[in-house]
């Protein structure tokens, strides 16, 4: 009864999903849902990333939270535009809570549509935005048995992003063990191992950003 | 719509979860629903409480977990019984699964039951299980701005532990800030700081657990 109920949830879902995808595509914006569990590094990427691409791109933040404004708080200073979406207790953004945030910019005056979703490993894998990309942060704080244990958001993301190594020196993580469960489920997933606080690998992931978001335009 | 059917879903799940309660009231048996993110330090609480438990009280697990029987394995060396539940995608337990797994039990043989909810800070907190008492645990590196951007877990939890606290010379973690913040959101909620690695503060949490398992045998 319940899964039935789920299910044309997300069929309904699905059809909003590609249009708001049809409408991106037109406007030749590059769109990235970032998902991950609270605390992973989701805002302080962003934050970063933001600061990388000030001088090259134009990029436009959707902020997904339960509640609160902090974060888009944090990242309206570096983006060019930056909408909040309070879910009020949802777990996790859909394509219409998204579509209404897009009627919130200028979309001729935005080359890439980053949109941090809620704090959640679980239930934002499930539902499509609209975007050309997931990528999921994880931290490694979180522990090295994730990819068995929540599979899907791993066989959904292009690129996987481990952040804090700058914390591996005082935890027990084995990277060779996690590297080998995140491609057994998922083998064409990008693995960066990176820490938002250092800067350490932060290069590969603007290089990726940058490269798809050229090739989307194009 | 979509709130209709999940208010919907809740309001089957109240009843199912005042079924199990009724159950576990007659049988005697103290219920814990555990709850967290991903990683937050659940499983490993659970070795350290068994442990502690062992000659004391007769405790059962129920393990939920979208996948895998990884943590029921770590935990089947301590527990009088285990039971591994399998959401197979859903993002938390609720009273029906819960159902499922108490079958498995002799119950007159258990005092306390502890349930490993799926590691998510979000959707577990909306559906109750029957149990006596909601336990979150989370960790310092998930940061300090937790309680009021998720609040609805700190809202029905009885008792906050705050895990890993032998990371805090290596992070930016403001303690007297989240506390406030935790208790602002929940007036009532007993806040535990722990290390489940070096053991410091579980005396705390063991004497908690001991005094309201021995209050509900009365």
């Amino acid at each position: 009864m319940e899964i039935k109920v789920v299910k044309k949830v997300l069929e309904a879902n699905e059809v909003i999903a590609s249009q708001n995808r049809r409408l991106f595509r037109e406007k030749g914006i590059y769109v990235v849902n970032l998902m991950g569990s609270p605390g992973a590094g989701k805002t302080t990427l962003l934050e970063r990333t933001l600061l990388h691409l000030k001088d090259k791109k134009r990029v436009g933040v959707i902020e997904g939270d339960i509640a609160t404004s902090r974060d888009a708080e944090r990242i309206a200073a570096h983006a060019a535009s930056t909408v909040q979406i309070n879910t009020g207790g949802a777990c996790h953004l859909d394509g219409n809570m998204v579509r209404g945030g897009i009627g919130e910019f200028d979309l001729d005056q935005i080359d890439i549509l980053i949109v941090e979703n809620v704090g959640n490993l679980v239930c934002p894998a499930e539902f499509k935005i609209g975007e050309n990309d997931k990528v999921m942060i994880i931290s490694v704080p979180e522990g090295d048995d994730k990819p068995q244990k929540y599979p899907l958001m791993f066989q959904v993301s292009s690129v996987l992003l481990l952040n804090k190594i700058d914390l591996l020196p005082y935890l027990d993580f084995d990277m060779e063990h996690f590297r080998g469960d995140a491609l057994r489920v998922n083998p064409r997933m990008e693995i960066m191992a990176i820490s938002c606080k250092t800067g350490e690998g932060l290069d590969s992931w603007f290089r990726w950003i940058e490269e798809r978001t050229s090739r989307s335009a194009s």
